[in-house]
């Protein structure tokens, strides 16, 4: 079903879109490094504000770790993350504003001109981290990877576990792999373009 | 410069992020409702905890409605958003609970089970509004136009002009359009891989 108002081909919208979904179960087929730097070094580009890019990733990879993260997961979530190939906890960096005289050599001052208050660095790597997670599930998408991104945890226990200096929060935990049996519920239902989109 | 670990074709992959800029000038012509209608429909399956999509998006488009918007615009993004062939309002929608029932039929106490709290639906959907934003602007970029976000505004004024019921609160404003003359300046850098992703 291509659309013509669309330039991108058909196959890149099924992969990326159309024929995507969220699986809760995976091939046993191990994603690698490389595979999760390719990612990356794609989806990098996706803008944020003043280029703050505040998305951190922690790859849960030793049997230990593991273990340290199921248990804060809800009952719900830990038997598929503990099968999952790979496990991402995605997080976002509170501290960004130190890496912005190098991401935004042209502000000089932006640094201190807005992000010197913690409060304002929460709010604003919250919503940069999330924007950066919407590229990230697009690009787990584009290497033939399926992604399970779960929010039911505990978030201060991660924070604690996996950031114990306190400058990093939890905003999401991403099971990747290849699709498995049974990986895929039925599609929910979307709201139409007429519910969101009001015109003035 | 296509990486064998990706499974997306090279001029996707460019289309949507390696030749892709934030734009800040256009070319004149216009951006139809089919267009942005095309760009809903694929984006629209991309995923949201708990399939909330809060997502909602004011299209302006009359010469008044610009000026209402423009008069709450940081100085530096007021000409280009005066000039730009059409203007987006980005918002969460606190009150996207009322719309569960119907967007998540196999959880029917959804509702009340986890969003009963206004103050847990402000963070739930502003951050899944951002995460929302992700897939729309590869989405403006897979119908070739070129997304611009701002966040430079008066967000409280913003909410007060257009949201006055007071249910909704804007996440970022975007010019969309071709790029014009001069629309891209250099890009700014990017953390590498080994600085953004740790394993453990």
């Amino acid at each position: 079903m291509s659309d013509p108002a669309l330039v991108l081909d058909e196959a890149a919208q099924d992969l990326l879109f159309r024929e995507a979904h969220t699986a809760s179960a995976f091939s046993p087929e191990p994603v690698s490094d490389e595979q999760l730097r390719a990612v990356y070094d794609l989806v990098k580009y996706g803008p944020t504000a003043f280029n703050q890019t505040p998305l951190r990733i922690v790859l849960v990879r030793s049997a230990e770790a593991r273990e340290r993260l199921v248990a804060h997961m809800a009952d719900g979530n830990k038997a598929k993350t503990l099968a999952a190939p790979l496990t991402a906890i995605l997080a976002a960096d509170y501290e960004f504003h130190e890496e912005l005289p190098r991401l935004v050599p042209h502000f000089p001052g932006l640094k201190d001109a807005f992000f010197g208050a913690r409060e304002v660095r929460e709010g604003s790597a919250a919503l940069n981290a999330a924007l950066q997670m919407g590229y990230l599930i697009v690009g787990i998408r584009a290497a033939g990877l399926a992604a399970g991104p779960m929010t039911g945890y505990d978030a201060a226990g991660i924070d604690k576990e996996f950031f114990p200096e306190g400058d990093h929060s939890v905003i999401s935990v991403i099971n990747i792999g290849r699709p498995g049996d049974e990986a895929y519920k039925p599609r929910a239902p979307r709201l139409d373009y007429d519910e969101v989109v009001t015109t003035v």
